[in-house]
């Protein structure tokens, strides 16, 4: 099959502009990945005037076809592409990488057809296949999904993780793309122009593989595009051959390249010149697919939270995660942007009452939390409202996903169950230790740790309502509900769990350790002179409230916590309070802890009621 | 080819114990997994009895073949092997889970035969594959590694990460196994039993397949290990297909048994009987293959480290980063165990100058963070000094694997570079604004963040002295060497780089923003009443002596960074002096930053030196 010959005289032209915008913003900018945009050229302008269907003037358009440039350091190619389609007004590319710029060296969400922030790279595909589940799922319209990696990241196990899911689920309106021009940051990369590698192991994740020979010819590349988005059945990965610096002759193909603009008077002036041979006088107006429309119901506006009541009762047992179950198909009947996804802990994490009433909202990540992560960045970048969990401790496996989302401003919600040395037998790689210390730095990230199964049910419904990411962090074993299922928690608020006429101490606490301490209260002599604080949200931080409580009892506080000392409650604490503390008792996990019931654990590390006992009376005698 | 009777007679009395032990021992805890256990109890027995060679007498040396067991829940069945090869005694075992005791719920490195903590799954391949490169390297014998997947557990992308490196190296002294016994926690795994997907997927990765179509058939499962074991050339995975809680008619291959004891009265006795009927009265005394002499150097003792000066003169130009080739370098000349490995930015953490002079203790990891520090804990295992580089905010990528390597008290040593927003233009993706809040949390964790390149370059050499895992801080920008090159850098201490006869404030920094900091005193009215800490060592952090300062300025602190404000040099400081500060002013990184010149970046967080003084002034008014 051969293509019309004036398409392809405009085709070329586009992908002419892309090399010659990104050399001339980059060079401008005097910084920049030139040689990573030059390898995407082709890929660029057939997509963008040829495959996609989408609205340039609408670029958020639900109904559009999206791309995730996981490539991010191919930034000023995307820019490129968008200032062609018409969006960005050429000046602005120029403005690349200045302090004030939406135009930033990586991919960033505040340009509108960008969903997830890139730069860390192979995580593109796990947002793809996010937003290609909510394109099936609530747009409905055709939409596809197309993911432009580079060959380097795709040694990161999270791109595999990605694979196989979309195998699972067999999305068909995800299409990858790897660029494989070769060449790595320092090296050549595991399989340089291995083309068969990549398609062999693309095939075996049950993925369509097609290669292209050479991914400069843009008959070539065009060609494998559209047959990618006839593949019904199975998601498809166009794995194209291509060169770093492809077009530039003198540059292309060649080591010690990466993230360096070519500069005036050392090149740029022939590498322009070779691009823009290309380059036709009067080029027609872009011709670009129209997207269909739009079949399914988009939700928009703030959260329906018309929350029933917590299903607790004063006085019962509960562990602060069961509440997830409720919460979760709560909030999910209030509003249809609410969707859960697990890493198959959904029995132990209780997500799976919400996947039982909402299978249609609930997405089984299986043991691969970068990727569930990636996912749900790919939902929340296009309007839903995805709660994540797994045990506190897997998260960590996720931290560079969710540090990405955080950077993205997306409302990423993460449940963290099983937290701290509580879950007793199973020992420390199954305790988050380290939490609170990860989720406390996200940007506008909220972060709460209830102490009851009422407050817990609370929580989750305020992590709903935050505009933001953040986390929830639970535990395993039951305790007493402490308060009536209609108390409020307000977010950035704390709880008097046990006031006192006269304070000398204010002892602050959150989670199961709350319970140790109250139960260390009784027949304490001088309890009377001990308020208690249940930190339920640490971030934001009730720093006045606080500063209040600890100010009336002279600034003497006391902070117990199965969390390591760094990053937890007693950190925001003195973080938060510092200048106003005059005495300061930290109890935390300060080694590593060992198998043994969750009582000698607290014991072992002074956090059981008797140990708290003892330390208190210490500290009022 | 058939086996001898009486050989398969023992190894099914031997698989049998294992799966008695696993039942008895999970059953007296209360807890435990003894379905995960069952359906590899063939494969252990054939591995201890008939395929490994290891001393039973010296479960910890160099000479053994090792066996990582991945998917550490089965921690009974590898208990129960180590029993019958009479290393433990049975009554040891009756102590799992139970507090004090070394038999956890998950293997801990208190046994010697085991190299890693698991039990976060995924992990086990990558620390194999880091084992197998030393015995290759440093025994020299022929010493293999095992490792014991479950099928859940391959869904993970560390996985994928550790068989591409693998490939890559032709590690052909590592044998995977895949126990697939179907059933994950939850559910069934994504692949279930289908035997030719798992197979398919590790040949793509460039490894030898092997596939046992009955993993509970001894004579099977002997024939696939001994076949394993003579492939060259490539590392090679058995895969064999199990059935969870296989031998026990009752249970095998049924939902919800995932994490449960079998208890008295309860399916126990019946279990019990069932297993019983393969136990020998009189079993030979196990046949177990000794291993080959090794052939190799094993260095032991403290570091040897008789390091030259710094390369660098007060005054001069030079980023802290730059300081990782030389010590690096320096302390590979005086001591072989010493190892670098990178995720293909070695061009830009200097690492590359360290794979220069000593290539054969280089490992390129490519861009796999996962797979880079779960090699590095295998190196550090088997005794080796490993440091791995990369951009500080990559190594959140890590942060799971960190942890475990931790968790097992690993010298693991971590450097990231480009940190913070002082990387200016590359944008948010790139800046490691949470790194020293995560790393802050590793027990026995070391934290330094140096100033200049004489004190990175120490801080390098005490990171490679200090007893444990840790993190040196980098930056990228060039700043003025501060110090002389033969100053001294004390772990736990601090450097008074701006004295004060009457200090009215303490300004405490670390890093390029030290820098900011003096630049800011100049010509400032008040500047003398100031005196400035560079913070290098902020775990362990140095209480008293800072202690001492605080209180000679009157309790008044002031603490800038380039780090969210939580978990960074400010809640270091405030946690660690709480009690002792009467006013803390704390400027960090409050909100996503963008890309910017490096000066841009710094003004606007309220970080350059105009904006310091701006600051100081008011405190000092």
């Amino acid at each position: 099959m051969s293509y019309d010959a004036s398409m392809i005289k405009e085709l070329k032209h586009r992908a002419a502009r892309i090399r010659w915008l990104s050399l001339k913003t980059t060079a401008e900018a005097g910084s920049g990945h030139p040689t990573s945009c030059c390898s995407a050229a082709e890929i660029l302008a057939a997509l963008f005037f040829r495959v996609m269907r989408y609205d340039p003037k609408n670029p958020a358009s639900h109904a559009n076809d999206r791309l995730v440039m996981s490539k991010g350091h191919a930034a000023p190619a995307l820019y490129a592409a968008w200032c062609e389609a018409g969006f960005l007004e050429e000046k602005e590319l120029f403005t690349l990488r200045k302090m004030g710029s939406r135009i930033e060296g990586h991919p960033m969400p505040s340009l509108p057809f960008v969903d997830v922030a890139t730069g860390s790279l192979g995580q593109g595909l796990s947002v793809g296949l996010g937003i290609a589940i909510q394109q099936k799922n609530v747009v409905k319209n055709g939409a596809r999904t197309f993911v432009l990696m580079g060959d380097g990241e795709v040694a990161e196990g999270s791109v595999w993780e990605a694979f196989a899911l979309a195998d699972n689920l067999k999305t068909d309106n995800l299409i990858g793309i790897i660029d494989v021009n070769r060449l790595g940051q320092s090296r050549e990369t595991m399989h340089g122009h291995d083309m068969r590698t990549y398609a062999r192991k693309v095939e075996a994740f049950g993925w369509e593989a097609i290669v292209v020979e050479d991914g400069h010819d843009i008959e070539q590349v065009l060609k494998a595009l559209e047959q990618a988005v006839h593949v019904t059945g199975k998601p498809v990965c166009v794995i194209a051959r291509t060169l770093k610096g492809g077009g530039l002759s003198q540059i292309a193909d060649k080591d010690n390249w990466h993230g360096k603009p070519i500069v005036a008077g050392q090149g740029l002036e022939q590498a322009l010149e070779e691009v823009s041979k290309d380059l036709m006088k009067t080029p027609p107006a872009p011709a670009i697919a129209k997207p269909a429309e739009i079949k399914g119901t988009i939700v928009t506006g703030p959260l329906k939270a018309n929350i029933e009541p917590a299903p607790y009762k004063k006085g019962e047992k509960a562990a602060t995660r069961q509440a997830v179950g409720p919460a979760l198909v709560n909030l999910g009947k209030a509003d249809e942007r609410i969707w859960a996804i697990d890493g198959d802990t959904q029995n132990s994490t209780y997500s799976q009452k919400f996947g039982e009433k909402y299978p249609e909202r609930f997405v089984e990540c299986f043991i691969a939390e970068q990727n569930m992560a990636g996912v749900a960045a790919g939902l929340a970048a296009r309007g839903l409202i995805p709660f994540a969990t797994t045990f506190g401790a897997f998260l960590a496996r996720a931290f560079d996903q969710i540090r990405m989302a955080a950077l993205s401003g997306l409302k990423v919600k993460f449940i963290g169950t099983h937290a701290g040395i509580s879950i007793g037998e199973d020992g420390p790689s199954q305790m988050a230790l380290e939490d609170l210390a990860a989720f406390a730095t996200l940007p506008n990230g909220a972060v709460f740790y209830p102490s009851d199964a009422v407050s817990a049910y609370h929580c989750i419904v305020n992590l709903a309502r935050h505009d933001g990411p953040g986390y929830v962090r639970l535990s395993r074993p039951n305790s007493e509900v402490l308060y009536d299922a209609d108390e409020t928690f307000p977010i950035g608020g704390l709880k008097v769990i046990r006031k006192s006429d006269s304070p000398a101490l204010t002892v602050v606490s959150s989670g199961v350790i709350v319970h140790e301490i109250l139960k260390a209260l009784k027949n304490l002599p001088g309890a009377e002179k001990i308020q208690v604080v249940d930190l339920y949200s640490i971030k934001p931080f009730p720093k006045e409230e606080l500063g209040k409580l600890v100010k009336a009892s002279g600034g003497k506080v006391a902070v117990f916590e199965e969390h390591a000392p760094e990053g937890g409650v007693g950190a925001a604490v003195s973080l938060h309070l510092a200048g106003q503390i005059s005495s300061f008792k930290h109890v935390a996990v300060t080694s590593v802890p060992r198998s043994g019931t969750p009582e000698e654990l607290l014991e072992s590390f002074g956090l059981s009621s008797d140990r708290i006992a003892e330390t208190l009376k210490s500290l009022v005698k």
